[in-house]
């Protein structure tokens, strides 16, 4: 059986301040030796779909044991239920969203819980903020080495509420995907996978096609192009992302989060 | 006598980066084992009422012995204190600006000192940035266990400089408040509590007026509302809010600190 | 022999959010007990002048044995080398493009490394993701006692890439400098140390003069003028900076790096 490993980890839409800092304030209050390592609090509001995105890629960089807490929660203050769930070598405690899945899918669903044992919540319970009042102190004692079954009743996965990244369409000469995510440098990052342009030929025989423009090949790295030149290239993420060597892409496209974008086989 | 439990919280108006890193560094190479959380860096420039309304609400959360240190000092260089004060479970250091009234009402006001005993400072000490040559040595001895005493002479409570938010104005049929914080999420947070709501009449009887807007009822939670709707609550501070429901509601209303809001019995 | 005391510090230019995580996951994997201490994530996107200049202000407050990491790298991906190298009492792990340079002036430099043994590296190693497949696990383990030569063979220091500032001009009469930095509260920091500009003369006989607008004497702190003043004074770091009282400086003048500016001694 899993436990954890002494590290909770934050990912929330919270912004930087003082809502991040409650929640730290509750873990350290509770399980003093705690490490706490923030993710991201800078999800766009609500934004499901980029917090299951950036979970998936930097959570299987943790520890075996980690405790990856999500508050992405429109629903805070409804009968959603909070999970907490095994995925490979992890636990992840979040709203029943759909956050997860695509973490699951990545690292392996073990077995689920819906958190409702009160006895470890923070109280008075607020209706408005569960990130402190829950999920707080529950990834603080699970961290500690708390049973995950302590929380509340086992589930089936199954049921909990499935939220998937949009797949590409894969053609016989051609891919078509969106854009799932600009990252902090306006790189544009794509849901089109290393494996999929791998089976569509050798990587400088493809173009990307996007807002009109046409970029040749596939390059390896940021460093093969020219300052301030256009390129597409497989990310740290192994996706392909639209990249401006030295620059920002988001900067030279008005891209958004679901834009359109074509693989070919170069003519 | 309270001590340090080896926790010391950081509240400044540097904006996150190398002035932050500065004052961690100081209290590391003091104290390597003291925890250091950062509670909020984004505080407007020098804006003392921002500050002292995170502080408050912030602050409760952490462990006994939590040393919370203030680096908000639009005098810095001058002539002005820096007081360190009990305040309930905690120890508050921070500029004699009034930015601890709040807290210090709120915690319970206990005994205080000027900090003057130069024997704890960084040598030599900067006229610019105390933060990292006396609050941050100081907080850190403070947080692994040196006794409050040590830091300079005990001075009267009294004799601090108060600096209070609004009250809001309660009449028969209406509370007069204002706008005191816009929070991360777009949310902006009245000087109303729930107490003056409560003692006007049932939540659903009450409405809301701001910027011409007249909003019926103070919902529970943001869960209530539709998407895009504008709605009255009570947050998790447990003050009067208007929010959006999955949404900003500084995007959707041109608000700004200080901006009146009104609650009435709905006729 | 130097060996690290348990600290990493990480500077970069990749913005707050998930690549830094992904960094803190390797290295907590690496050396469970490091402690890491952000710098500063939002240097300008490849900006080595910046970062460098960031280093040097902030590096020299931490603890001896500390581990600086700094991952502002346009050349990721290329041939260029990893270098770690002492300086003063503390370890500098960098790309090879000049970053280091004013540190190493700074604090003195000692011996330097290429890092090249892969045994330490987490595989597979990305083609644009060093930090997190190789500075962050080298880092790690420097820090929890490694010993600098297990990363790769010694290098000369004087074949390392040099990035320098630009040089004050020093005339007889005036001293022509240049803005360098702009600080989170917006001042605008210079190139003109303290030291220069006291061998010109008394600080109140001095003139600065930038973008047409002249102010007298050099302050000693920001207390000294009335709010919204502009007004020119030594900073923390030691340089010549324009602030604002109780403002910003980058607000009131459309300044940018590299700008102009002149001390001259007043008529």
């Amino acid at each position: 059986m899993k436990t954890g490993c002494g590290i909770v980890t934050l990912l929330t839409d919270f912004g930087p301040g003082m809502y991040c800092a409650a929640m730290k304030a509750v873990i350290l209050n509770v399980a003093p030796y705690v490490r706490i390592v923030d993710v991201c609090h800078t999800v766009s509001p609500q934004n499901i779909t980029e917090a299951a995105f950036v979970l998936r890629s930097v959570a299987g960089n943790f520890s075996p044991g980690t405790v990856h807490c999500v508050v992405v929660d429109p629903g805070v203050g409804t009968s959603r239920r909070i999970i907490l769930a095994e995925g490979g070598d992890y636990f992840f405690l979040a709203p029943d969203n759909g956050v997860l899945t695509l973490s699951l899918e990545t690292f392996g669903a073990g077995r689920a819980w819906s958190v409702e044992n009160d006895a470890f919540f923070r109280k008075p319970v607020s209706r408005t903020f569960h990130g402190r009042d829950i999920f707080a102190p529950v990834a603080a004692e699970l961290a500690a080495g708390a049973r995950p079954e302590a929380f509340g009743p086992e589930i089936d996965a199954e049921a909990m509420v499935k939220h998937l990244l949009p797949e590409p369409v894969v053609g016989r000469n051609e891919i078509e995907g969106h854009l799932v995510f600009i990252d902090g440098f306006g790189n544009l990052v794509s849901n089109i996978s290393e494996k999929e342009l791998s089976a569509m030929g050798p990587h400088d025989e493809l173009a990307v096609e996007f807002q009109g423009h046409r970029l040749a090949g596939i390059n390896a790295t940021y460093g093969d192009a020219r300052r301030g030149e256009a390129l597409a290239l497989i990310g740290s993420l192994g996706l392909l992302e639209i990249a401006v060597a030295r620059g920002s892409a988001a900067a030279r496209f008005p891209a958004a989060e679901g834009d359109r974008i074509v693989v070919r086989r170069a003519p």
